[in-house]
């Protein structure tokens, strides 16, 4: 099976302009199929607060009433996604910015929860594999912004993380996939405050025993968790590092690398 | 060929939920392949307010600077854009949403005058038909929003007539392409004062005839001139019309029906 590339970037860089560029002239230069999933940053907030709709965060997750669901629609696949998309026309790929509604590519279902109202925050249902499939083989490169519909003319705000493992594992059907979440720091690190505590290579059994002695920072449990069960839906590997280092993630030469084995 | 229809929607439908929402159905329901354009109404005027940003208007047009830009992306481009196709998917109707951008679907210049600056507003140079052949092949619905890009990484802001006639132009090498602009009125009126005076049937002699008369209402002048450039280009009739009466414009039974002769 031919290639395919999956990158999840974070808020970090997209509220960085220069450090967005950059990204996306790296990005562009991948010489393999690829997907780009992008979360929210900042500027959703700050349009907020703008338009006086005040912000409710609930374990870093943002309650998402019909206002904020307006601002994150508007921005996030609006202004975000669609600059995202020329700046990449503009370094020769050709990019096409996809939400979840776009194509029926991402079905989801309002949260439900037994304590909590999240308000307009969609769990992923299905990911249109063939979809997706049909646009890379048009050598289109879809551009994921983190917004999902229900199928009944309701928009959701969904986890970026959550879409971008969803698609790896959904076009491992037809792609070898690499999924690379990109974040702030060089990788999983051993110790939090040294950045060359990276861990190269990251299986099952190290995993469990580093959990155990409590080494794992615990805001990376979740992603790692993620990263291991998007391994056993048929991804061939997780990468976390840094986006400013993305082909050197690719290459094997910077971040981790999680494996089963 | 097969048929193809584009409608373009402007912002009396799109500010108005109950009437968007039934020409939705409608739209959904078309038995063809079909291109939805949008305008994109006072939402953008409304969120310019709150975020203060001085709005200027000359001969009708937006001058778009960087804020306004940036406004009108995530209104029409995410906002509207992505309302539309969630509801369309809620119909059955396989919409994806489009901007110039995605894709390289359209592609456009920042507006060149010798007196006034316009700010980002861009004429359109190339429609990519193939690009939209292709989804159309895919039982895939096009929503276009009016903004444009310049393949240098800049965004630019689009009258949506224009991208609705470009695009019917251009599609009119794949398919027999009926172009339809929907407005306010019933049609074409003779007598501006009174809806039950459409003009059925607008050819070249009688609309020559009628301006020389300065029977034709100065308001619609570019948008006829417009129409038969577009039959000069290969769409196969044009129609002007009510929204909410889009089947009755397809089958022939109201508004007014533009052709050579």
């Amino acid at each position: 099976m031919e290639q395919l590339v999956v990158i999840k970037i974070g808020g970090n860089i997209i509220d960085d302009e220069i450090k967005l560029s950059s990204f996306l002239k790296d990005f562009a230069a991948i010489d393999a199929r690829k997907v780009l999933v992008h979360g929210g940053g900042k500027l959703a907030t700050k349009l907020a607060e703008q338009m006086n709709v005040p912000q409710q965060m609930v374990d870093g997750r943002r309650i998402t009433d019909a206002e904020t669901l307006k601002i994150v629609t508007m921005v996030y696949a609006g202004y975000i996604n669609k600059n995202i998309v020329a700046q990449l026309q503009a370094e020769g790929c050709n990019a096409i910015g996809i939400s979840g509604a776009d194509g029926n590519a991402i079905l989801a279902h309002k949260r439900v929860h037994p304590t909590m109202d999240y308000g307009f925050v969609g769990d992923v249902d299905v990911i249109d594999a063939s979809l997706f499939n049909n646009l890379l083989q048009q050598n289109l490169t879809p551009v994921l912004a983190p917004i999902t519909h229900d199928k009944k003319g309701q928009l959701l705000n969904t986890n970026a993380d959550t879409i971008a493992q969803e698609t790896a594992k959904a076009l491992s059907a037809f792609y070898n996939v690499e999924l690379i979440y990109s974040f702030e720091k060089n990788g999983v690190l051993l110790d939090i405050n040294n950045e060359d505590s990276v861990i190269q290579k990251l299986n099952t059994d190290y995993y469990k025993e580093l959990k155990q002695e409590g080494k794992i920072f615990a805001g990376m449990i979740p992603k790692l968790d993620n990263a291991f069960a998007a391994l056993d839906s048929g991804v061939k590997k997780v990468i976390i590092g840094k986006a400013e280092e993305i082909h050197e993630l690719i290459n094997g030469e910077k971040g981790t690398s999680i494996s089963h084995d």
